[in-house]
Formats: structure tokens, C-alpha cells, sequence
């Protein structure tokens, strides 16, 4: 018998617990959250029709060093368009970015907004509007109402203030139920300095790129092409790694803007190894948020595949279980329908023997060499499944290669918040 | 201007209108569907908890040609493994087939107890057990009651009539609303043949092999290597063409049997044409029903993709839009909302341009070189939603193939159904 993958299960477990235990207003208190040299802003500029903030503003008060990862969709919204075109001066001095309008499917109208929204933002901030960066986030196909954005932008700016990063954040939720940031606090050479990001999601969530819009501030000095490095390798292990519906956003963007006056040396691989490690912990929270805050969602469950032939079977396995609509249902009825399990693994790309499967809940055997372990181990495991969070381990005993992903329910509430969207 | 493709949308729109059309009452008039030398019978054996029909059987008086497609998941039922031994030797006189149960993930034991189904049919009907097929649908990873099973196979022998064929299909209804009978009734050198196809759908249903069970009748006289080839063209056309939640079971299968007793000459090519035809006629009947029958599902939307560059990627592009949760909670909440379906076509894997795109929705235009035509025209795409099917029609303007798929929405009723399935 090969031993429960306990550690796998433990370790996802700590993390998803974890994020849990950081009360929200803990996570907004924003002290824990500034960054010297960044101020952000929001207002409710009248973009969502409930009148609650929908336009945001972070700005740097020196250059930054920047680095952008956008969505893999062959649909591109328009500001992930003049984003891209943006950053490749690889600077930046701020961020606007609206919800309630995705100003995707726009044509060149859309084009034009985006740019006027940076051109504006710019000329307030007495910046060039090149160092400008945008992102929208809300309905698809709907022109951008460019003048109530326009009218807004001098408060907005005059608005700027060091802790209103948290206000930043709370003016890019659309279905969001709550606000999501996480820093990090590094050390070089007893200099301190902080990684704080913030990011919204709810809907549209899947690798690759899950998040809508993820926005990160560190006083770090790091080279741009560096920091693209890091940023690059850091998506790939926390917002790649989580799925909520299995749809993918034509908006989803993460910047990065390092503005250096941490005053730190020039970074030794050690220091890179921890800024890569603080980077990878801020996105790796603000993903389990965004899944923990799934529409509708009521678990938190991390689908752990080991034993596979190769690390894309791993990754196309856990991939197909947790987008199975079978499965996710019966997360939400807390049943341990493993039948469910099988059938997703049987149709996904990779080598398996269904013989040789063994499947865990938490630290629960449900299914041994492809055989249910009995009622008695199901009750165990549908009483594990009463948490809002658990682990689904899945042993294919056929290789060395494992992958994870984390993703929520399907559930009565995400019907309802997706069928009366725009209505 | 592209015109609207809106004879391929009319198409799909008369076909399910015509399943529509027919009284379920007149689907299950037994004088319809009999075929001659067929009998059909069916017992509630107490495999499912609430003491209805759940095991079917259908016999045919003469020996038969038998044909027969299986699930593509590499996670197989112990039924199709023995059907797929006992279609071997390419005939048949009958098939056994419960519901409540799908006797998959069950080892040896699951092989010794659809083994022993066989042999205990083939007994008491005194025929070979090599010509009988076995068919399960229900629970995975429960072992079968066997006993209960053997019981009741004496009464389900005994039970055999004509008029009994309506009868077994209700046997292997599981969460189907209805059961799925359709006829066609050809004609060679003025002899008349028939051709039934009972089956059963409702959940796990996505191509490759969409139908749970399919059994078809049929009095051609038929060689089986010619109805294997007709059967495996026809899968391709009809249940192949369907999705309700994107998985895919372990126990799908169809088969026909031919039993001869129409005693027509050997088919033409004009016949073996004609009969293809009927064969499609009664397989895309039954799919659409199958469709129609989706769990909680309340529309039958057809699906089409046109102008795209290769078969492979229509196919991809309709499956990708249709088995998109926004997409389907969006035709479940009436709603015109084209930037879902952007956005999915944005993901999949096919060469797609935005600014090319027009979507119709029946014969409304919503969505016209990437850009939407505004709310005049989704008010009018939204009444027409407001039927039970609609067409949602794309292209892509890239190429001359076209593909369609027929799908159902994803309602609060599907999340009922699978939620609380085994509890």
C-alpha cells in the first residue's frame, strides 16, 4: 500500500487555514499594508450602478521599475492592450483602473478610453501618460462611459494618500465579497523593506492568469528585467494554480511596480531568493482569497494529484477533476462521490490505470487500487468535507511527478449571481 | 456584411422542434416503436431505493447482427468491458441492463456479477451468455446486488412481450425525466423495416459517447460488419454532437441489433444510404432528448460555429462556448451576454480574430465584427432566449468549416440533482 499522501494534504491545509484565521479588517488594516513612496485612492465615479466605489488609483512618488503578466485569451481588453504597450519602457509611476466596465469587445472607442483614462490620470499627476498603466474589470461589450470616469479623476488623484491603498482595493471588487490584499515584509542587510498586493476576482477565474486584476507595490530596488523574472516564475505557482469556474478573463492583468527606496544593495542570489519567496507568498494569499471568494462558493478545496508520468499529466489531471461540474456539485453536497472523481480522471489526457488509483480526503482513504475502501471510511470523509476546507489527494501510482490546484464549489449561489448578472 | 447564417440556425431549430412537438405519450405508443421478433419487459428489482423499474430486457426471437460503440474513458463499467468481449463474435440475441447502479470501479467482483447477469439471462431465455449484452447506469463504486439481481430475472423473462420494448425503457431510466423511445420506419423493394432506439441520459453527458445507454432494434437483414460502419458514422452525427455538463461516464454505450426478419435482399448503396439515414434520424432524436432531459436543464440551445479554418477548430470552438458555465447560467438567466462567449472563444484553442466575430442569436444579430450592435438588438436576442430552444449562432470568419453541438443550460435544478444525488 503506498502511504497517504498526509504531507501534501497538511501542507495545502495550513495555507488555506491560514488565510482563514487573518480577520478581514486584519488583512485591510492599512499599516500592515503600506509601502513608503506608494499612495492609492478610490472613488465612486458612478461606473456601477449601486453607487459604491468603482475607480481606483495607486501612484508612486518615484519612478518604478515594472513588470506585467496579462491573460493568455486571444480576446484582449483594451487596457490590457495599452498596459502591454506600457510597461515596455519597463517604468511606471501609477495604476487606474476601474470595475463595473471590463472595456473589453470595444474596438477602437475602447482604445480610445483606455488611453484617455491614462492621459488624464497623467496630466493630474503631472507624470508622462506612458508611465501610466490601465486595467478594467465588470461587463463585457458595453462602451465605457468615458465622461463620468473623466469628471472623476481630479478627486480621485487629489485623493491619493498612503493608506489609501486599501480604498484602492476596494474600488476594483465586482462580485467580490470581500477586499483582498497580503504583504510581505523582507530584510536585506537589516534594511527592511515590504510586498503589498492587491486583487480582485470572484468570477472568470481559471488559469491561466485567474486573477482579473492584481496590482503589487514593494519599495524593493530591483531591476525591471529581474523583477519580470520573478514575477513570471511567481504566477505560475500561485494565480496558475487556482480555478474557479474554468473560464478565463479577457482582462486579467498583474503588475508589479518596485520604486527602489528601500535603498537596498544590489541584490545577491539569496536576496532574490527571498524577494521570490515574499512575491510567491503576497500572490499565493490574494489566490486562495479570490478562490476562497469564488461566486457562491462555500469550500475551499485543494485537489492534489501524485504519482503521475510527467508534470503535464499531473497538471492535466488535477486540472480536469477540478473542473468538473460532477465534482464541484458534490463538494457542495459534502459527499465523497468518488465514482465522480474517477470518471474525471478517466477522461482527462494522461496515462492512468484505474487499478492503481488511490484517493484520500484530508487524511482519509476513500479509494485503494481503484476500489472503495467501504461506507465506514465515506462517513469519515463526508465529515472532513463539513469544513469549509479540505484537500483531495489523488495517488495515480504511475510516476513521480505531482501538481496541485486549488478551487471552490458549485453551488446554488453561483447560478444565481451569473444568471442575474447583468439583469 | 457577412449574412446571418440563418438557415443553419432554422436547421437546428426544426429538429428540435419536432422532438418537441411529439407528445412524450405518442414517443412511448408501443404500436410505434415495436419491431418485428423483438420483445422488451422490464421489473423494479430493488436495486434503486424507490421501488421503480430498474432492470430492463430485450430479447430478439432470431439471432442478430450487433454493432456497438463504448465509452471513450479509460475508467470503464465491468459491463462494457464483458459487451465489449460478447460483441465479438458480432451477434447477439439480447441485453440486460439495470439502472440504480453502474457496477464501474468495482474490481473483480463487478466482472463476476455482470458475468453472472449474462449467464442467468442466457439460461432462463436458452440462449449462449456469449449472446447476451450487459448494460448499468447509476452510483459508481458500489458493488451490485447481485442476489436481488438474480432474483428477478426469472420475472423479467416471463415478462417479455412486443408491447414491452416502451417498458425497458423506463427500466433504465436513472434522474430522466421521461423515457426516450424513436422509430423510423424504411422501405426496400416495397418490404417495410423498422428501426427503434430506446435510451436513457439525463447527467455525465458530453461527447466522446454522450448517451449513458442506447439500445437499438432493428429487422433489416444486415451484415455486421456493414451496421458496425453505419453505427460508428452515426454516433459521430448525433450523440457525439451533445453536451449537458461536459463529463463523460464510464458505462456509455449503444448498440443495435439486426435481427433480419424484414428478409429484404442485400442492400444497394441506395439502402445502406437510406438506412443510415433512419439510423441517424432515430439517434439524433433520442440525443435531443437527452438534451431536452438534461438535469435542471430548462433550454435546448444549438450551438453553431461557422468560417472557421479547420473542422478541428469549429469543433473546438462549439465545445469550448458550450461547455462554459457563464455561458449556460447565461442562457438559463435569458441573457444576451456575447462577452461570455467572447471570452470563451478567446480561450479556445483555434485561430480566431475578434474584430471578425458576429454572433446571431436565432436570427438577431447581437454581435457584428466584434462589436456589439447594441441594446435595441440584445432586448430583441433576449425575448427570443425566452423560448425553451433557441440557436446561438457564431462566425468566425476565417475559413469555410462549420460544426454544431446541441446543449443545455446549467440551472439551480442541476446543482439540486447533483448535490443530494447519493444521499
Amino acid at each position: 500500500m503506498t502511504p497517504a499522501p498526509v504531507e501534501v494534504a497538511k501542507n495545502i491545509k495550513n495555507v488555506v487555514e491560514k488565510v482563514n484565521n487573518k480577520k478581514v479588517e486584519r488583512i485591510m488594516d492599512s499599516n500592515n499594508i503600506m509601502v513608503q513612496g506608494f499612495k492609492g485612492s478610490a472613488v465612486a465615479a458612478g461606473i456601477k450602478k449601486d453607487k459604491s466605489l468603482d475607480l481606483s488609483l495607486i501612484f508612486s512618488e518615484k519612478e518604478t521599475a515594472v513588470a506585467g503578466v496579462f491573460t493568455a485569451n486571444k480576446v484582449k481588453a483594451a487596457p490590457i492592450h495599452l498596459s502591454i504597450e506600457h510597461i515596455k519602457n519597463k517604468k511606471a509611476r501609477a495604476i487606474i483602473a476601474n470595475s463595473g466596465n471590463a472595456n473589453a469587445c470595444t474596438g477602437d472607442e475602447g482604445m480610445n478610453h483606455a488611453s484617455t483614462m491614462t492621459k488624464l490620470a497623467a496630466e493630474k499627476l503631472g507624470v508622462n501618460p506612458e508611465d501610466v498603466l490601465v486595467g478594467s474589470t465588470g461587463v463585457i461589450g458595453t462602451p465605457l462611459n468615458i465622461k463620468t470616469i473623466s469628471n472623476a479623476i481630479p478627486e480621485l488623484v487629489n485623493g491619493l494618500t498612503p493608506e489609501g491603498i486599501s480604498e484602492a482595493a476596494k474600488g476594483i471588487m465586482t462580485t467580490d465579497s470581500f477586499p483582498k490584499t497580503s504583504s510581505f515584509i523582507g530584510s536585506i542587510d537589516n534594511k527592511d523593506y515590504k510586498i503589498t498586493g492587491i486583487a480582485k476576482g470572484a468570477g472568470m477565474i481559471m488559469p491561466n492568469m485567474a486573477t482579473m486584476l492584481c496590482f503589487i507595490m514593494t519599495d524593493l530596488k530591483i531591476d525591471a528585467d529581474k523583477l519580470q523574472e520573478a514575477l513570471s516564475l511567481t504566477v505560475k505557482t500561485s494565480f496558475n494554480r487556482i480555478t474557479v469556474d474554468g473560464d478565463t478573463s479577457t482582462n486579467d492583468m498583474v503588475l508589479v511596480m518596485a520604486n527602489g527606496m528601500a535603498e537596498n544593495r544590489d541584490l545577491n542570489p539569496e536576496d532574490y531568493e527571498t524577494f521570490i519567496k515574499g512575491l510567491n507568498k503576497v500572490m499565493t494569499d490574494l489566490s486562495i482569497m479570490i478562490v476562497k471568494d469564488g461566486e457562491g462558493a462555500t469550500k475551499t478545496v485543494c485537489i492534489a494529484v501524485k504519482g503521475a508520468t510527467s508534470k503535464k499529466d499531473a497538471d492535466e489531471a488535477v486540472r480536469t477533476v477540478a473542473n468538473s461540474s460532477l465534482v464541484k456539485t458534490a463538494f457542495y453536497g459534502q459527499d465523497p462521490n468518488w465514482g465522480r472523481v474517477m470518471a474525471a480522471l478517466g477522461r482527462a489526457d494522461i496515462t492512468m490505470k484505474e487499478e492503481l488509483v488511490s484517493i484520500w480526503i484530508d487524511d482519509v482513504q476513500i479509494v485503494k487500487q481503484g476500489l472503495g475502501m467501504g461506507p465506514d471510511y465515506e462517513k469519515k470523509a463526508a465529515k472532513k468535507m463539513q469544513d469549509k476546507e479540505f484537500s483531495l489527494v489523488i495517488d495515480l501510482n504511475q510516476g513521480e511527478h505531482e501538481d496541485l490546484i486549488i478551487t471552490s464549489d458549485l453551488t446554488h449561489d453561483y447560478i444565481n449571481i451569473n444568471a442575474d448578472y447583468r439583469s
